[in-house]
C-alpha cells in the first residue's frame, strides 16, 4: 500500500469500505477514477453528499424519498385499497418492476428475529397498524422474504392482522419460472405441492 | 430506475460508470452509501476530490505522486545506477511489491502499438534517453508486459539504447513459479526454453 502516494492509498482505503470491494478493486477504481475527467470525479463526489443530503424516509410508506412523500405514495393513480408490506425498500424495487402491483407499500424496515433481538417494537408494525386504521386498505398482502425470519414475520403479522377487518394474504412460493424440477430444493418443493392451487 | 429518488437514481449512475461496476453492483453500493454513517460518505467524497487535486506525475519517473518528487525518487538509499523501465505506475507497484529491485523507475506510460497509432513519440522515451545521458545509469532493465505491444516496446528499447554506454537487460518470462509445466501455454514453454540458464 505504501508504494502509492497519501492521496491514492486513502481513496483505496475508503472505497474498501464498500461491501464486495476488496482491496485490489479498490486500487483499480482508484487508479481509474484517477484518469478519469475532472468533471466525473467531481460528480461522483458530489453525488455521494447529495445522497446523503436529500434522501429520507417516505412519511406514508418509509420507502427512500426526496421528497416528504415518496413517488409511489405521490401517485393518485394507484389503488389505495391494496397495501403490500416488504422488508426493505430494495423489496419493493423488485416489487415494482416486475409491474404486477397497482397498490401502495408499507417498508417495515426488517424482519423480526430473535436471535438478533428484534422484535416487534424495533420494525415498523405500529406504524404498520396505524396505516390500516385508517380505513382505506381491504387487502394487506405480505411480501416478507421467505427466510426463516421473512416467513416468522409473515406469521406474526397474519395473527396480527387477523383482528382487522382487511382480507391478508402472502404471496406465493415455490418452484421459480423456467425453473427444473430436478434442481428445485426440497423446502421449495414441498410448500409448491402444499400451496397448489386450481386452473 | 425510477423507483428510487432522484439523488439514489444519481449516484447509481455515476456508480456505473466505474469499470467492473454494472447496475445491480451500482445499486448496492449506492444503498449502502446511503445506510453508512455521515462521515464515511463525506470521507470517500473528500478523497476523490482531494486524489483529483493532489496527485501528479513525479518529475523524475513519472510515478503518480503527491509531491515534485515520488517517495522512490526522494529515497536516497536506493541504487541510482539502476533504472527499470516499466509501462505503468502499476507495473511499479507490482515491482515494488516483489521487494526485489533497489534502483529506480521510469514509466513510460504506454507501449508502441501501431494499431492504436502510438509511436515512440507518444510514450516517454525522449524523457528516458534525457535520464540515460545524465550519466548516473548503469544497467536499464526493461520491465514493459510480455503482451505483443510490450514485447515489441522492449524489443524497440533494446535496439536505441544500445547506442548508449549502458547495459541492457529484459526481464525474465517463463514458467511462473509454482506452475504445472502441463497446464503452462505453448509460447510461454518455448520462451522458457529458448531463454534457459545455467546453475
Amino acid at each position: 500500500m505504501n508504494y502509492y502516494p497519501d492521496s491514492v492509498i486513502n481513496l483505496i482505503k475508503q472505497l474498501a469500505k464498500l461491501p464486495g470491494i476488496g482491496e485490489k478493486t479498490a486500487e483499480r477504481l482508484a487508479l481509474h477514477i484517477l484518469r478519469s475527467s475532472e468533471r466525473d470525479a467531481q460528480l461522483l463526489s458530489h453525488t455521494i453528499i447529495e445522497l446523503k443530503k436529500k434522501v429520507r424516509f417516505c412519511a406514508r410508506c418509509f420507502a427512500l424519498s426526496d421528497n416528504e412523500f415518496c413517488r409511489i405514495c405521490s401517485d393518485p393513480a394507484r389503488d389505495a385499497s391494496l397495501l403490500c408490506v416488504v422488508e426493505q425498500p430494495a423489496d419493493m424495487v423488485a416489487i415494482e418492476k416486475s409491474g404486477a402491483f397497482c397498490g401502495f407499500y408499507h417498508i417495515l424496515g426488517g424482519v423480526l428475529s430473535s436471535m438478533d433481538g428484534i422484535g416487534p417494537d424495533s420494525i415498523r408494525i405500529a406504524e404498520l397498524i396505524q396505516n390500516i386504521r385508517a380505513g382505506e386498505v381491504s387487502e394487506v398482502i405480505i411480501a416478507t422474504s421467505t427466510s426463516l425470519e421473512g416467513e416468522s414475520t409473515a406469521s406474526y403479522l397474519g395473527r396480527l392482522l387477523s383482528e382487522f377487518p382487511v382480507k391478508v394474504s402472502r404471496i406465493a412460493s415455490g418452484v421459480p419460472m423456467g425453473g427444473d424440477l430436478k434442481y428445485v430444493d426440497q423446502v421449495t418443493l414441498k410448500r409448491a405441492l402444499e400451496t397448489r392451487h386450481g386452473f
